[in-house]
């Protein structure tokens, strides 16, 4: 029987994929560049479904049904340029090459124009959930053509999580549209750990609550408006006492944190889109500050704190709960305000509401606002951004009072919220009827004769600065 | 007799550059695509100095004294390679091709490797100081190879600004080092100015202090320590009086700043780096939020304010004064750490004393500041970051206690205050013993099985958090 679908790159996520499609009764070619890894799934998976080992590329090319669907699980960058060649010449017409892999999404917008010159159509998938989710059911976000998914949506929405009965996996838009909906996915989950880990250090070096004492804040925020995987298992991590000291296992960790790049990615188009995403710079900024230990030991012994004693509202714990929830809601306005600009800039025609829900389930930013957010995208009067949707507009609303208290107390106390305190300076900036953008357009007129526009006419204007200091308006 | 320079693209900033060139007596070969520009600097300016019109490159070329100096100045991208294209037929081994636009650091890299590889030189130049620096001296940074320097070195530095008798111009280092610190230095600039804003706003939606009063008070902190061309400036716009309304001239202006692209690049190639530049990532942001014109009318009639009503202390504006200090020091250090990083990354060897000095003069940046910054850098102790040269640990710590407070009052006033709050908080991460990136690491490596690092052994670990919570190393 001819499989539906090949893997190549039996490493943990392919090997898991290929399994999840197996379980799921598809019959499924793998492949993997040495022989062991293969042998190594049959033998111990071969169990899951029915599995047709190929040894070379060619035999499993030749495993499959028409049009032939293979997924490539390959590192990013050269590796999946390498497997796309020797696929190429394997391949006829209408055959679907699918890139499960962290591609940045301007690789995948390259492949896919190179393979549709050829014919042949290029799916990049981004998938979300790790090692576990690949197995059980992840979030999955495919791009590329829409005929692609006519052949391929419904595996990979079998495969997928489901919530509510609805797979978090659908088509979302040409070329690199599925791997740029992941990238800002990644994004946002770094600003949620980052909101995450400065509840914790207020909590912590604010009001001295202990982290097994957290655990049990974080177990209680989860049943509330937080609600989602990464307040459940924070309140794991905190709760953990490390078994080789008796301490919180969270004071033995270094803490540097570590990076793949996603997070930097998403700044990174978001400075070419033109949309601010300060939750998640800040969020990469804290990882980066938080890795430069050559600096950091200098920095404790000369840097005067001048911190402010404070004493702290009873309210603390819940005004802080609040400004993390505001925070949060403000990453994901700013995320989801990246994807429309990427939308209108690449002509994906991006369904907000439908991201929302394929992220509701198997990804690691899975959380119960994502099926309010979900509903105020699929709701007759989209909102122009996040927060204007009225359920949010009220919530963040509700927030502000504790978020101020925070963020002044963080201040005072010299602890750091970047995100806290950059997040609120957005939702006042973006409220504000004027904004001192103004003085900078009329330095710039000043030095660089950068030119200006008026409230109270039309056209574009300059001062004559080194001159009589009139006006004149520009052609 | 044969020219020592030729300038290629007549528009106004090279129109001003060989002008400058032939004011300081050198002879200088002009050329522009269409005749009618290179006729009229002939006609208006040709009094400056000994100029030779070339009707053509090749012309051009032929004009010039070996080894040959051609200064590109067209608009960066695309058309520079056109320029260069049409050059190189032209050229002999180690004539030195100059760009003097705004490229991108990664464009002059590529384009010094190619020509390296057909003998001749390519000589990145950022030039700072708009159209009136071109012409009377501006700030030079030249990248490119050392040997090249030597024929083109004396020139640059005659026609640059100087300070002190010091030319603000000297090699920087190989390929695209000139261009890089050009980029940074611009990316400071956004920051500057950004900083400027806040201050301006604080005084005046906090302290209601109108835009003729503060005229004043820059012209003051112009004496001191904040004396810089951006702070006379801003006394200059904030005095203007706007001849229309006979209101203050700001206020007729759209509060929508632009931008040219250099400040996002600093923020790109910073992550690309792995170097944190949160005032210069905030300040481009906030110029993009100023210009959301979609969402910014809804954002004022739906978002709650709910600001606190504060009595500001007598020292508000003093307080004030030193926040902008201190935010801009941060964004200072933060710039320059980018570029230790940078060198680092490309080679380039740069030397911070020299970069600090040469922004002394000439450009849109200069400030007493940059005195003592070169002093610092240039001492027997460079510090690994600005802000641990004494001098500046002093001066930074003095101002904490009103930083602190500018910072808390503008988040209960509701004043945003992205740069001067990002960069407390970057300050505040720095010198923090223990920050929360141990909880993200402890998330990631539950999530994702990332590892961590423990503070009491080498080696990396992972815990069984699926299993029975124990803890693995890995090899």
């Amino acid at each position: 029987m001819a499989a539906q679908i090949g893997v190549t790159g039996l490493a943990v996520m392919g090997a898991n994929l290929a399994r999840n499609l197996a379980r799921n009764g598809y019959t499924v070619a793998v492949h993997n560049r040495s022989r062991a890894r293969t042998d190594a799934l049959i033998a111990e998976h071969g169990g899951d479904g029915d599995f047709v080992a190929a040894e070379t590329m060619a035999e499993l090319v030749g495993a499959l049904e028409k049009p032939r669907r293979v997924l490539i699980m390959v590192k990013a960058g050269k590796p999946v340029d390498d497997v796309i060649a020797e696929l190429v010449p394997l391949l006829d017409a209408d055959d679907i090459i699918i890139d499960g892999g962290n591609s940045h999404y301007t690789d995948t917008r390259r492949r896919e124009a190179a393979l549709a010159d050829k014919g042949l159509h290029f799916v990049g998938v981004g998938v979300s959930g790790g090692e576990e989710g690949a197995l059980n059911g992840p979030s999955i976000m495919p791009g590329g053509s829409k005929k692609s998914y006519e052949s391929l949506g419904p595996m990979l929405e079998k495969i997928s999580a489901h919530v509510d009965g609805e797979p978090c996996c659908h088509w979302l838009g040409t070329d690199g549209a599925g791997h740029f909906v992941k990238m800002v996915h990644n994004g946002i989950e770094y600003a949620d750990m980052q909101v995450i880990g400065e509840a914790y250090d207020l909590l912590r070096s604010g009001a001295g609550i202990e982290p097994g004492e957290q655990a049990k804040i974080f177990a209680e925020w989860n049943k509330g408006d937080l609600s989602s995987f990464l307040i459940e298992i924070t309140a794991q991590v905190l709760g953990h006492v490390d078994a080789k000291t008796g301490k919180p296992f969270i004071d033995v960790l270094v803490d540097a944190a570590g990076m793949k790049g996603t997070g930097g990615w998403t700044v990174q188009a978001a400075l070419e889109l033109g949309s601010p995403v300060t939750g998640i710079a800040e969020s990469v900024f804290a990882r980066a500050l938080s890795s430069q230990s050559a600096q950091r030991p200098t920095a404790q012994q000369v840097l005067a704190g001048h911190e402010v004693k404070l004493d702290l509202p009873d309210t603390f714990v819940e005004d802080v709960r609040q400004a993390l929830y505001a925070s949060k809601l403000v990453s994901y306005a700013q995320g989801l305000d990246m994807l429309v600009s990427a939308s209108k800039e690449y002509g994906w025609d991006l369904d907000l509401g439908g991201i929302a829900s394929l992220w509701r389930g198997g990804c690691i930013i899975r959380a119960a606002l994502l099926r309010t957010i979900t509903e105020a995208y699929r709701g007759d009067n989209p909102p122009a951004n996040l927060l204007f949707a009225p359920e949010f507009t009220e919530a963040i609303g509700a927030a502000v009072p504790a978020w101020r208290r925070v963020v002044a107390t963080a201040a005072q106390l010299g602890i750091p919220a970047p995100v806290f305190s950059s997040s609120l300076a957005y939702y006042d900036g973006l409220r504000r009827e004027r904004l001192p953008a103004a003085l900078t357009q009329g330095l710039r007129d000043l030095f660089g004769a950068h030119t200006y526009k008026r409230v109270d006419a039309d056209g574009t204007f300059h001062t004559l600065w080194s001159g009589d200091k009139s006006e004149v308006k520009q052609d």
